[in-house]
């Protein structure tokens, strides 16, 4: 009798790498949207999901995540991480705009599989962001108006995004993957037909008890780079409009397949 | 027309986590086997392959990996990783002797899915083995009788297994996966049906170009310690038999259906 | 005209490792005193000192520190780090308590070398510890009683010292190198007497523009383990007494010499 | 009774991050010696030590180093590193070319901190390098002619610099700093000075038992990077002359000082 929700497949399932959800999610994040050409994004959207508008997203994320009962909180090493993350908007036929992320970078396993999961195409990346404390102090980056803040994303070694943030002082929106719903690619090579590229299937996560009182909006400001491997660089040059930093908490508790989430 | 093997799925498949097959390995291997009371095994074998003999292996690797064309030689970072593998020998009704991997540990994302692909259950961790160089030197560990050569893993931050060898300036032999055909378990959860387990399909890599022209023997020994995740513990004292280093090389084509596979 | 406080000695000094201060440092800490036998710290604390009373301090943080400017919180892989720190608290003749540092590891090199001028024996080690976030979320860990939190350290590949603490809802207390002067011993081996131990000065740094408006009291629990190596186990069980979590700002503007210090 | 030879001080010094020497070290190198502008060089060597002749090296380096006993050869996350050095060739009035590191990158702390006592300039980089492996397979990289090998460095996630050999089939030379003394500057910032500048020290490591029995030609080339921090860039373009590849093995017994190293 096998309980393991994932590899490796034990009779516990205790040591799998990720267990069933709920998964419960937590953390401080930067936002910038951006403006691209369209065009550009065609090629990293599967077009049985729509037309890229030329509008998309760039988080990056500190999370904290658990499990009921929060044991990861206690052994921090099994909840915390940081990730990059790009949503494309797209338009949808007789629908609402939805989003879908082309590209996602974490810094730990299960993460990364639980994004698989999802339909969100995790590889490993290095993110680092600047947190905001509550304390007037010049490492402390509070949030008021004219505080600045960073954050990076290297690939293998090289870096392949960094965005500046300046607070505004304002209240700010919710972007990106925050502010609609994102589909996600779910699909798996088969070895036993190695020539073969997987079909994905549609899915969006089944999303509650999303928390997030407050945004602070600020002027954004991206700059990317060529790599020899990641195709960020597809979509041209991106121009940060509207900025945000903030806490949020969701849940995850599965999957609804693309009939479902249209 | 997406031509991705694996996520992220573009158009181009150019930055898709892995490659088709063939995939090229060729690495310096540590191994040390083992015999541990049977009955442990149980819980970390699937029921319908087989049954645990009380005989396994544990392998140290630093490996260097690549597809056709070797790009990876030229960019390090994307060939080499280290692993630490367990595997255990399965009696088979009907059929001789084959492995079974119920545990691996990786620290590079490209290499967790190609195992992923092939049924090896990675999560990442950290390994260390010593590096036998063609010197007389106190640093080199060359290989002749006396030298010693020492691995470690550690997952999450604690130090899960230990092993240190001794050569002893004989020949050695093939070990573990080396030996015989290891047979892995695949199996994906699938998010819209959060609460069910995935039945694993049992598949056999389709393995050539096997080259491991010497192996050194070598007296070992293991030292385990017990974990709050990891079930490595549940096989009980691993007692050594047998060891050897050396350098091997293999290439996977793909894989075969455990039918083909019997 | 050499202008480079460390290494590398160029002509600009901007590849310096360190630069001079002002060092500002703002971050979140977990903070639990304990008790422990005083004949245990007698191995770990230059006797010139004074002597260990038998209480001390483990503190887990994580910093993000800069210069003037605040030029690194816009690259914050210069900004940021995560550390573990061992004061004992000394009994000195005619003076009031004094907290000495015998251990500390860091995880970033900015911060090592910092940590060295002022007499903080910093080494590599992997901290992680639950970050407490403003939102009401399974996830978050925020700033009330009953939230759990976490930390562990891990030194080469070995976990060395674990804490939790469950927060009352009470008021906390300054505890370790934040309630009292602490003081370093900064010594540099010289390779041209390579058999001879350097004799450490002893040095307080010169601090200033503290800031920490509130810490929130918790119950403590330490479990440390045996390492090879590390001689954290020379101090003996660690009984907890008092325990905090909360966020602190502080400037390093130099040092004083001990007759200063005094 | 101190007997800690670097920090931490403890009584027996067991936890000191570096032991006093002998320190042996064997490894795997990739040599690029390079040929740039000379008045390059000018700002990265301290002028009491001579001036730059407009020829360098570029190393990256596979290493274990292990003390008298060689117990880290045991535990080799203890014993191995990598790492990239930047040597400078040097006129000397009235003595023989000498070389000296301007720039050093390591990835372990052991390392880095023997690194200093020497007078190598070491601060933390990722640093990556294609192995040969005894092996006739497509990732093995052999030891023949036509064989590819790569080699990079990364410094706070930016890539810095690149090379990429391909072996000729001849035997190779000595190069950089195998093939001629290294000059170290060694300086300690002092924190109750907070302002000033250290004075380097110049010394030579004392080198013995120097094994490197072949070393195999290869054409190489460079590309670096422009960086925000680091000043490789003042070198301007690194254009490869010789290139070589092998083991080799040295130890270091302490240092001279450089009125006995000139």
């Amino acid at each position: 009798m096998l309980r393991a929700f994932t590899p490796p497949f034990t009779a516990s399932g205790r040591s799998s790498l990720v267990a069933p959800p709920p998964w419960h999610y937590a953390g401080w994040l930067l936002n910038v949207e951006f403006d691209c050409d369209p065009t550009h994004g065609a090629a990293l959207v599967p077009p049985a999901l729509g037309r890229p508008t030329g509008r998309g997203c760039l988080h990056f994320a500190h999370w904290q995540a658990c499990g009921n009962g929060g044991a990861e909180l206690l052994d921090p090493i099994y909840a915390q991480y940081r990730e990059t993350i790009v949503v494309l908007e797209l338009a949808r036929d007789g629908g609402p705009p939805a989003g879908y992320c082309p590209f996602i970078w974490v810094d730990q396993d299960i993460s990364l599989l639980r994004g698989w999961l999802q339909g969100w195409p995790k590889k490993m990346g290095s993110t680092w962001l600047t947190l905001s404390l509550p304390l007037e102090h010049p490492a402390a980056a509070p949030l008021r108006a004219g505080t600045r803040l960073g954050a990076s994303l290297s690939v293998k070694d090289r870096r392949l995004v960094e965005a500046r943030l300046t607070l505004t002082g304002a209240p700010g929106e919710r972007l990106g993957f925050l502010a609609r719903p994102t589909i996600g690619a779910v699909g798996w090579a088969d070895l036993t037909q190695p020539q073969d590229c997987p079909q994905p299937q549609f899915v969006r996560a089944d999303i509650a008890d999303v928390v997030a009182p407050q945004w602070w909006a600020a002027e954004g400001q991206i700059t990317s780079f060529a790599h020899p491997v990641e195709e960020l660089e597809l979509l041209g040059e991106l121009r940060a409009t509207r900025a945000s930093a903030g806490w949020a908490g969701l849940t995850v508790r599965g999957a609804l397949g693309l009939s479902s989430a249209r």
